[in-house]
């Protein structure tokens, strides 16, 4: 039976939240990859650097096995208070297995009422958001599995969210063959990926960075 | 001095190939983010579940710091046998300062004339294409630094190549920020992501996928 997964496509995403689970979760035999914005057609990414083109559009797509909602550096706002997006999650939350988001996503989600008393984990610029949306904030974790709401860190987050997703979805032995499809085994250069492992100068570094991007000003 | 990063986009193009080091590459301070194809324009992914729209043509962009050639399930060798596209590498090349692949993006730089009798690694189902040019193959390598040209292996590969080559580009201390940024502290639910640690089952589903990906069929 095939499995439906929509990845939502909204204005400045950014684009390695969707890629990420997209590729470990396009390894699985027997998925549906759908790609919904809300119309079809092409929206930029949060660098500018390029556009993803949706297939889809929301009225096109009214029930999924999987949602998956990819957050960004300077959108996530505006996308939490567009109304017709935020009913739209709603609305596929009810028909799905499972509810996910990447990064900011998270916010997505707590804006469609979906985090309400859960455990909740995403990027660490966006982690002050989640208790608004009476989500327990949980800063050391890089997957949060809470009933169906699957919540995962900052941006490559995703990927280790989709492996997960993939052994929920078809097993152990169809999630290792995904990601031996993809090679994921990771060998990081340097060892900075989280705030408890960077030094005082990488996290102001990356905390003006991240100030930029939020201000549109790359 | 802005860093000039090229990124190539070609028909049925592995989507992570080039989001994973463009996403990590994004977080440095003064760069450009050029992604190119053929004609500027959408190009489908392998999937065909999204297009990607390029900004630039071939004929927009002459030259380069930093050349990325991502790799694809199905496109690869027509790519290699697309003389204007082959060609338009070899002239970037003679730009860059560094030279790069992503997964079986190394039969590209193969094609071009650009790994003989150099070490490279790649995906490993292209693993046995690179001594056709010359390459000595380097399958248990993740990264393969080698004069200017650095190959890296399958799919996600690339973001660790990224932030290799982030360090090399801007130093460690804005290698790290961005990898913070990304919040990449890989946590993979499974270690089944390289031929030496799957299981034989793991490994004989994987390569049947990749077999039906390469002929077309998803």
């Amino acid at each position: 039976m095939t499995i439906h997964i929509a990845f939502l496509v909204y204005d400045r995403l950014t684009a390695l939240d969707l890629v990420g689970p997209y590729e470990v979760l396009s390894g699985l035999p027997d998925v549906t990859l759908q790609f919904v914005a809300k119309q079809a057609g092409p929206v930029a990414v949060d660098t500018g650097a390029f556009s993803l083109v949706a297939p889809l559009g929301l009225a096109d797509v009214t029930r999924a096995d999987v949602l998956v909602v990819p957050g960004s550096s300077s959108g996530t706002l505006d996308a939490a208070n567009d109304a017709a997006l935020i009913d739209w999650i709603r609305a596929i939350d009810r028909t799905t297995r499972f509810t996910t988001s990447v990064c900011s996503g998270a916010i997505l989600l707590g804006a469609a009422g979906l985090l309400a008393a859960k455990p909740a984990t995403t990027h660490w610029a966006a982690m002050p958001f989640l208790p608004h949306f009476g989500a327990e904030a949980r800063p050391d974790e890089r997957i949060v599995h809470s009933g169906k709401i699957i919540t995962a860190a900052g941006v490559s987050a995703g990927i280790d969210m989709g492996l997960y997703l993939a052994g929920q979805l078809a097993g152990a032995e169809a999630a290792q063959a995904a990601q031996l499809l993809i090679e994921y085994d990771p060998m990081p250069p340097f060892q900075a990926g989280h705030m408890s492992k960077a030094s005082s100068l990488v996290k102001e570094l990356a905390t003006r960075a991240m100030a930029r991007a939020a201000s549109g000003s790359r």
